[in-house]
């Protein structure tokens, strides 16, 4: 922290760059390089001139100032925007690191800003998932964590976790008086249960904050020949020229993708599905059911009634997973009604393109969304989501406890375990070991 | 120029991204989706802020403010900086248009600038080109037509021939006495010859000017398995990385170069060279002529004695092109003196890197560029020695016309041409036909 940092902030190629550099240094070494003594300069102020290397001008430059506490670090800082040339860019990193700057790690200045008490733990990962967000779902959910709710709604839980451990020193000091610890141990099971209600709550809007920040899978399924991959182009058209440019900090790889409504979908593709004694194909049907069952949504595609014999095949896979049945060739096939199981069925022509939207309907539909009130907490993130895992079972050994009639000592025990684990997500009132920052703060990329 | 304009003006997929507005709504417009309002903000100011569509809360944003006549464009603008998500980004443009804004078209920012007198056409060219600098010479070439290098040479040049124009005007004045004239066409005649060898000079530096922007090409040819192959890649080991990521406006497709001393060499690797009646062979030694009628140096990669049949058939097709004779696998061969023809040779040995650093040091000397002092003016903008070919046209007629004594006011007639071929560049004095400027800036990146 008392390095002075510097990193580019915006992606190479563009008609400006961002250079930022941050730290105790950051006006003193900047003027050295800067035509003019920034030192002594006003707070959220804008000065032109030039970065020089030597008598060589390498840019001419605008330089935003800012001061601590009042900046995005919460240290001394300064922004300088560059004509977006990569050699511009590289050679003001190289002057300043020659004049004192190190290279920022990645997500460094996220995390200064966390250790100067500018953010707390989870709307530091909030802006790493909001710079990710590629649509409204995600975006929401990035924001409303930056924006703190999460945070709140931990204050308040840790607020009642702090009564119940209140109440329950009130009882270790009135532990002779046998009917007041009755009494007590009533309340205190009440509102333990009702802390176990909330965080329940959160661990469980995991699956959906995961399913919305790296899509919700769909397995496309079907007979070989149905339409499958054509139905899967005409899905993708108008988005992939789109989502193929979103990098998500949360996928490995780059897969089929369309919002739907502001919600991502991922489409899985698979080989078609037919009775075979073929060795080779039954790897590739066995695939198929893998997908299935990795997928939220199943499309099956049709083109003709399925046997029976196929209807059995396929619905002992599907589990308890939402089934559209999508009719395609609708343009060739008579319109007489089907029933398949107590499937929806939607007829469409992936060829011609009918129907489509009607489809991303009924998709959007059977991946039961919620509806995101600015209100509405959605864990997101798997860290979270392990210490409120682990929170609950510590709550669980005292909500036992509590019925057990176990001392009061020994409850508290399991209490102060809970609040602590609590307080991991948010990283206030405990020390974050390193080796934890680190891995927060690692797939950050560099200049935030 | 009554519209207000906005841009995304940094690449995608940062941590940051910079939107620009510009034109005399701009804090009006802003103000409305911004969470204070901005229309009566000081110039050079910072304002920390939300960006809202109308409940929603898009991001948290740092806003710049720059007033007219003292910003980029010569106009009231604004910069917002927003987190670096294509989803921010996209709905943060999309709320400006709706509220008033266009999206700006390629290079309108510095066509406003240009428009309102901060830059003139040359400078504001050399915005592009900065821009797409990828090495030191580019950059350098770049940065001194930005500074008005290049406009002050031609302002020189114009003040010359208004010197010779008034001249002129004297003699028409004096016309009837016939030894004053005699006089004044000898000096005449020596200043138009001055001016002459000025633009020369500018017009034989375009030659340079391209090879350094576009790089310097250097074919590598040879007899197959030679090592042609293994030298390119030893050659572009350490920069291979690095100059994919170079877009330069001025080339179509990126090639395999290598940056020596700042310069950017282009590696052209050809088909091996040998005595053959195959037809498809015949085809690719065909390509390999005229990848060395486009060099400007020619790595002849041996890894024995050439026959003199081998000689003559190369030294058919080299021209007055600097040739290099690489002697390969120099750990292999034994080291006898060798000579062909008066090249330079080198021994080095590709697959153990051995010489390369004195190869390179062969290449760039080879290339013969000049020593870039700040005060050498070169062309390297292929409308720039247009216009300059065209003044040249004009100013021969003009010196022929002075020496056959044809009468003053035909003269001025050309004269006039010069100045105003001389003018289109820098667009001064003259009105520049849309069509003109469209091209101009059209080859811009949006943004800028």
């Amino acid at each position: 922290m008392n390095e002075t940092i510097c990193a580019l902030a915006t992606a190479p190629g563009g008609a400006l760059g961002i250079i930022r550099v941050s730290g105790p240094q950051s006006l003193e070494i900047l003027s050295r390089i800067f035509t003019k003594n920034l030192s002594e300069a006003q707070p959220n102020t804008i000065h032109y001139g030039h970065i020089k290397d030597e008598a060589e001008i390498i840019d001419e430059v605008m330089v935003s100032i800012f001061r601590a506490p009042h900046s995005y670090t919460g240290e001394d800082s300064a922004e300088i925007s560059c004509h977006g040339s990569r050699y511009i860019l590289n050679k003001v990193l190289e002057l300043l690191v020659q004049q004192g700057c190190r290279m920022a790690e990645p997500g460094e200045y996220t995390m200064r800003a966390y250790l100067n008490g500018k953010l707390d733990l989870s709307q530091a990962e909030a802006v790493a998932d909001l710079i990710a967000s590629s649509n409204q779902a995600t975006h929401h959910l990035a924001m409303s964590q930056l924006r703190g709710h999460f945070s709140s709604e931990l204050a308040q839980l840790r607020a009642q976790l702090l009564k119940l451990t209140s109440l329950l020193e009130l009882e270790l000091d009135f532990s002779d008086h046998e009917d007041l610890e009755f009494a007590d141990r009533t309340e205190l099971d009440k509102l333990a249960k009702n802390i176990n209600k909330h965080i329940s709550k959160l661990i469980h809007s995991f699956e959906t904050g995961q399913a919305l920040k790296q899509g919700i899978p769909v397995a496309i399924i079907g007979k070989t020949n149905v339409g499958k991959s054509t139905l899967l182009n005409r899905l993708l058209k108008d988005d992939r020229a789109i989502v193929s440019n979103v990098h998500g900090t949360t996928r490995d790889t780059i897969e089929d993708t369309i919002d739907i409504k502001g919600v991502t979908f991922r489409f899985i593709d698979t080989a078609g599905i037919r009775q075979t004694t073929d060795e080779v194909e039954k790897i590739g049907i066995g695939r198929t059911y893998s997908a299935m069952e990795k997928a939220r949504i199943i499309l099956w595609i049709i083109d003709e009634k399925p046997t029976n014999e196929e209807i059995n095949e396929i619905t002992h896979h599907t589990g308890n997973k939402k089934v559209i049945i999508v009719r395609n060739k609708s343009d060739l096939s008579e319109s007489n009604a089907l029933t398949i199981a107590d499937f929806p069925i939607i007829s469409i022509s992936a060829k011609f393109g009918t129907n489509i939207d009607a489809l991303e309907t009924v998709i959007y539909e059977a991946a039961d969304i919620p509806t995101l009130a600015d209100s509405d907490i959605i864990v997101t993130n798997a860290r979270h989501y392990d210490a409120l895992t682990r929170a609950q079972e510590s709550l669980d050994r005292v909500i036992s406890s509590l019925q057990a009639q176990v001392p009061g000592d020994l409850v508290a025990e399991d209490l102060r375990q809970v609040l602590s684990e609590l307080s991991e997500i948010t990283g206030e009132g405990q020390i974050t070991p390193n080796e934890v920052l680190g891995n927060i703060f690692k797939n950050f990329c560099v200049g935030k």
